[in-house]
């Protein structure tokens, strides 16, 4: 089996155990409430048919006769119309974001017939919306996260002067540096906290909900998961209506875009994890050569470890070059060119990796996440110089995006 | 403004105009048979009242509660168990995948807490998981693709030997030869399709659906947009209940990875789409030098199409290498390296642009389309020679992966 087919099903496998244990969990903490929901139902109902003196069969047939009104938008407490403009563009918008709350569901079948190509179209235009903007908050995060440390460097050089040997050594430290992926999903995490209060906020004040539901709401919506069991802006008057309905929008848009960018940071790091697991089961299995310097990859003992550190005052284009040899003949023919490739990557991740390196050792994060970044990365290193032509077969969705914004935005000026 | 913001806020306009068409087409189809509804409702409470003369109050009341006890999983025809392990682990599926049905929902606070941080986890895996997915799909249809077409040329070749010249053209062009976009979409588009025929078939037999409501089922829940106006497998007894509740969960895992493949197959070509669109506006505003030759880039009369044409035949490792000159002094520096990339990169979209003419041409396809794909792919290069350092940044989410592995699985052989 190669690699990435053993990634594949590892976290297929992982998946699984994850989801056994949320429904042991939620299983746990939501049958007492279930079964105490059922018995005051039934209380209730008792109570209704004693007092009124109604047929049962007839009371179960009115309940059905309202569910299924339920079913086209009708409540007892009246609700905003659902299938006028407004409401119309509301249900579209959950379409096409797949967050799909159900309080609004098309009833005919022509309708029916035509959410299936409208969607089609529709949520796969959203797709490359949220990929755009994954983009986008990226390559701005990249910007701003430089700026900071080009800030920082220089201040630092300004106070502490003696510590640095020349400025030259600055220079390099700045050109071979990168934003971190846990900054980044620090900052993504903080924006998505900011959004969904602000968020809870306004639902609690104008929906009446608890602030904890709010918040539920919030995660629900933003994720896409859209259960419905709570939905903003569905009674027929508020105050100040189009301004709510207006936040609302916004809310849920930018709160979409920012919870996508944020899965997709987590899933990087998953990957990462995912990766340590896999180099940990093949180490246990076998002694395979480290990809630097041949000598066998137990982390916590490796010495390629300590020589790679000692790499990272020299500027990064020259440690894997070294490593591998025959350069200068690279960009001749087809295969050749990808060996550029290879190498330019293999670089590349070298550098992504020192840069990670000093952004952990200046923050004085645990040795254990150094190790498994480090071993993440070196991991990569081999698996691509065998059978990949370009290198790049790593980044999959979100890590593509970062990989190329994050290197980009820190070499191009 | 810069080419990506111009891009995305095209994308973000082209959306919202699209959100305003759905929106006036579900209303007037949906709207009528709202309005019905409520009638049918009003009429069949009065009757109810009237004949059971009930107060209308204590009614309210009573349908209140029933929508209270509904929130908790209670309907008049009984329902499987909410929160037993297996209903318990159905519902943790639709909260990973972010269907989010809604047929279950935590009810308690902890439950909703606890859902929080139970849903940033799974959600992240299960984005990651889709990736690894469809990064194994393309890698699949790529090998089979290439495959097929080796068998197709072979056999042409066996039989139709004057054509050929040379064998080694046949070799050649199978090198250059790279699936297109638009055959993975369509195989993508036939197994989504296979695959919600067959499930609708199950469902329309078990659930007692309509197959129009089973087709529609098989699109909401696939997309993940999971309103939960039909949910299958709630009924508390089915004909051979173990396996349906299997075949239910392998149906919709299956939909949802295909679906997802596809969306990603398809924003692509919207992709494409918005590119050309770009590309046709900036050419009306000013005439842009075209890439590779210099001239003006209106594409219906653009002479770089004929000559692009002629190199067809030739190896495409000469084609970029060509246009950018400065070629063997490349690998020596950080920025060198850059631009052998960049050059790699340029020389690859060359490749791409053959193949699909190559593609295009033997199948007939019309002009206009070709065209586009063209222009799409002539505009990606001068984009990416100005301030993008690797070149992969046109590759987003979905399309990075797609141009990995169509062009690993075309080359490493």
């Amino acid at each position: 089996m190669n690699e990435d087919n053993a990634r594949f099903c590892l976290l297929a496998g992982l998946i699984l155990l994850y989801l056994l244990c949320g429904a042991a969990i939620f299983s746990a903490l939501e049958h007492p409430f279930e079964v105490r929901a059922r018995l005051l139902w039934k209380q209730r109902l008792d109570n209704f048919t004693r007092r009124y003196r109604v047929n049962l069969g007839a009371l179960h047939t009115l309940l059905r006769q309202y569910e299924e009104a339920n079913g086209a938008g009708i409540r007892v407490d009246r609700l905003r119309p659902r299938w006028d403009f407004s409401g119309a563009f509301y249900f579209v918008g959950t379409v096409v974001s797949t967050i799909g709350f159900g309080m609004t569901t098309p009833a005919t079948i022509a309708g029916k017939i035509f959410l299936i190509f409208y969607g089609l179209i529709g949520c796969a235009a959203t797709i490359l919306f949220f990929n755009l903007f994954l983009e986008r908050i990226i390559t701005m995060l990249a910007y701003i996260m430089r700026w900071c440390h080009e800030r920082r460097l220089r201040f630092g050089g300004a106070v502490v002067t003696a510590s640095r040997e020349e400025s030259s050594g600055e220079e390099d430290s700045l050109e071979g540096w990168k934003p971190s992926v846990y900054y980044v999903m620090l900052i993504l995490g903080v924006a998505s906290v900011v959004i969904a209060c602000s968020a809870s906020t306004l639902y609690s004040s104008m929906e009446n909900w608890s602030y904890v539901d709010s918040l539920y709401f919030c995660f629900v919506a933003f994720s896409t998961i859209g259960f419905g069991d709570l939905v903003s802006s569905q009674r027929e008057h508020y105050e100040s209506h189009g301004a709510y309905r207006l936040g609302n929008c916004l809310f849920i848009l930018m709160g979409v875009c920012c919870i996508y960018s944020l899965f997709n940071v987590i899933s990087i790091v998953i990957k990462q994890t995912l990766n340590w697991i896999l180099e940990k089961l093949a180490c246990s299995g076998k002694h395979r050569p480290c990809s630097c310097c041949g000598r066998g990859c137990l982390w916590l003992c490796c010495p390629c470890l300590k020589s790679k550190n000692q790499h990272r005052r020299r500027p990064p284009a020259n440690l894997r070059l070294k490593c591998d040899g025959s350069v200068e003949t690279v960009c001749g023919s087809d295969t050749d060119a990808g060996l550029a490739d290879e190498v330019h990557v293999g670089r590349r991740l070298s550098g992504e990796m020192i840069s990670v390196n000093e952004f952990m050792v200046s923050n004085k994060v645990s040795l254990a996440l150094l190790q498994k970044q480090l071993s993440e990365t070196a991991h990569q290193g081999p698996r691509q110089s065998h059978g990949h032509q370009n290198g790049f077969s790593g980044g999959v969705g979100a890590l593509a995006i970062m990989n190329n914004r994050l290197q980009e935005t820190s070499v191009d000026r």
